[in-house]
């Protein structure tokens, strides 16, 4: 018998691994094992389908089980790992719809557990109308839910990029929605002067924002706040995730930052032939060197194809992340990457900033919508730490020039020079980005 | 008395090097000469005022030549330098207004003397019906004579950007319009395959399109060509531009590739105390280290700034461009940077390519439409050479990506692991240009 490799978790981070595994090894057995009812989706989609722009769960399958049994991958969904004896090689796995447990061996073993949405600690949060969404099984019991109660308020806890795509999803569903956020600015990935900007975007939607407002319970109908109550016929949850990573510390694994599973730049745990990549292990940050826990599927396909190489004896690393994210609400572009000032600042940098207002194309044309670009770079040598954006229509994807520039150590007047495309649809002769470089470099050399 | 500036040329590269120079040298006396009559404007902008969407050539303007006067720049529009001479610091000024000629003295002069359209060598070609357009000058004699002849047969010489952004203008004016290009395909930017992606938008927008057909000559009412005769109440010339470096060469400035004016990374020219910027003079191009003649208001805006820093004392280098461009055609974007698979191998490099064809967001959202990216690398090493993009809304800025990463000489490997910003309104969850980097990749491992 050959190698048999067992993969715990059906989404991206394991299926990346296990398909890239499949194609280089085939003779290596190769047993997947997720608790949900879908593999390989897209998690990101599911505000689109609360909204409405998607039309079912099926949809946002990107390969299903029976594509991957087609691979030779032994798929088993709702088959949930109980245990796993990283000495005898063997996994304690449940089949949730059977209701029997039995004993699965390996010879490696792939953790790609996932994340779960954080869960407040107050009375009533249990409560069946509260959801978390991270899963389509999340996602299918939130739509059941919805149809049932066919709720008129809302409440969204926690204004983070889930919540407000969730929150601007049930508004083009016509409820009333609530976002109740103890900070005193939603979107705290951003310094808070650029999570002001998206409050008012929320706002200008129709939500209701709550800043500097915390959950103290959840009751039939309404939530409790330390401000007061508010209605509420369901909750959503958007305070964060937390790793997956009970099963990993049971078997002696260690874990880091917020309990996120270590790894190596091969995607390597601390015991011999176990990999994880997603949600459950943490990243390096490139530029502030940290371990982080970004739980994004960006990351969870990067490290997944970085795990599914090596497992399969070949050569490949995973650099790190560096903070990108972008989302839209309405009409309305957020992006950020790098360090905010804040995280900057914690990191140990000495930082300047620049933030500028201009407008994401040619002023002179109709389309041209505002933008404001927030640039932080290292005071004593102008190296590029991050930018945040918040603007119309060509504004978020623009961070990926930074995500770049600032990965690879490039300074503010490296960014000025670059040779960005231009014309009137699409920017000014001097792109948003380089507006806000030119005025750092003018502050450095001041 | 101070020492002088001379600044020939009232656009971009003159006046952002003016510019820069009044704020850092109080004490510099600067004259700046200019034969049409508006300083600082988007040349790139005339399409669309052709086009209609925007409604007077004033517009376009940045900065009126009352702007640059009480900043102390003392700026003479339709005023032409006919002739400089560098040994004793003088230039010959024609008042154009006046008919009148007088000497100016100078202590360093700064040419941006710009480029103007290449006009092929036929008959009938200096008719007035026959339109380059450049300025904004050029620009307010076409929309005259559009208002004069209320043109319904309209003929653009060449495929370049120029040309198939007025063919557009017009198309949206109601006229008919016919590009020739004596090439296979238009935009020779572009390899072959992806120029065939825009022919086939454009014709979708109305223009007809006939290509390999070369330009035989003008009359009245039509043009004639290697193939017949198409009727035109109006011709447009879209066949490139040449700098204007008479007045440098006559005066002994070193001219390069296409007779553009060679600098320095400080944009000092040949001559001491002499520098040059923009349309008139040549780049060094990144990637292929090779000179190059690159006519484009983002590139001028930068030299003239550099100018500006190292006329004044300053310490200042332009880098040098990666060639990248964005236009768009109705829905269509289109974007290139680097150098296709054509450049690169004349420039000596072993390439490999890959062809893609993907969504420009997630696919599951209505609003995702199809983008091919074409990605160029070194075959030995995956460095990046350059990539071309066709597709929808969100295709063409995806270039200013590997124009920094191919910029800074990183690979196909990098590329594929870089941070790039994800959420489903903007991409899948590999970018296209991760999708095409990894078909470069998994060649360069095969």
């Amino acid at each position: 018998m050959g190698t048999r490799l067992l993969v715990i978790g059906g989404d991206a981070a394991g299926m990346a691994a296990a398909s890239v595994a499949r194609r280089r090894r085939p003779d290596m057995e190769i047993v997947a094992v997720e608790r949900g009812g879908w593999t390989s989706y897209s998690a990101c989609g599911i505000p689109y389908l609360v909204g409405g722009s998607v039309d079912s769960v099926d949809a946002l399958v990107a390969r299903r089980p029976d594509q991957f049994r087609a691979m030779r991958i032994d798929m088993r969904v709702e088959h949930e790992v109980k245990s796993i004896d990283l000495d005898a090689r063997t996994a304690e796995v449940h089949n949730l719809a059977h209701g029997r447990t039995y004993s699965l061996g390996f010879d490696l073993l792939h953790l790609a557990t996932g994340s779960s949405p954080m869960r407040p600690a107050v009375p009533g949060i249990d409560a069946p109308h509260v959801h978390g969404v991270q899963t389509l099984n999340d996602a299918q019991r939130l739509l059941d839910d919805i149809k049932s109660r066919r709720p008129e308020h809302v409440v969204v806890v926690g204004g983070g990029y889930i919540g407000l795509e969730l929150a601007e999803a049930f508004v083009s569903r016509g409820a009333s929605v609530t976002i109740i956020d103890a900070a005193p600015e939603v979107m705290h990935t951003l310094d808070p002067d650029m999570g002001a900007l998206v409050g008012r975007a929320l706002r200008a939607t129709g939500v209701t924002l709550r800043l500097g407002e915390a959950l103290l319970g959840v009751e039939d109908g309404e939530v409790v706040t330390s401000q007061g109550t508010i209605p509420a016929d369901l909750v959503v949850l958007g305070t964060g995730v937390r790793p997956n990573s009970d099963l990993a510390q049971a078997a002696g694994v260690a874990l880091g930052v917020n309990d996120a599973v270590v790894v190596d730049r091969q995607q390597r745990t601390s015991v011999e032939g176990v990999w994880a990549a997603g949600d459950c292990c943490q990243s390096i940050h490139r530029i502030s060197g940290r371990p982080v826990h970004q739980a994004l599927g960006t990351v969870a396909n990067k490290q997944g194809r970085v795990a599914g190489l090596t497992i399969s004896g070949s050569y490949a690393t995973f650099p790190g992340v560096v903070g990108t994210a972008v989302t839209r609400l309405c009409d309305i572009e957020i992006g950020r990457t790098g360090l905010s000032v804040t995280e900057a600042t914690v990191a140990g940098f000495d930082v300047v900033s620049a933030k500028i207002e201009t407008t994401t194309n040619s002023s002179y044309l109709p389309s041209a919508r505002p933008v404001t670009v927030k640039m932080v770079a290292e005071a004593r040598t102008g190296r590029l730490l991050g930018v945040q954006i918040v603007g119309g229509p060509g504004a978020a994807k623009r961070v990926d020039v930074v995500a770049v520039a600032a990965g690879e150590g490039m300074d503010a007047e490296d960014l000025l020079m670059a040779d960005l495309g231009y014309a009137p649809p699409f920017s000014s002769v001097w792109d948003p980005l380089q507006v806000a470089a030119r005025q750092i470099v003018a502050q450095l050399s001041a």
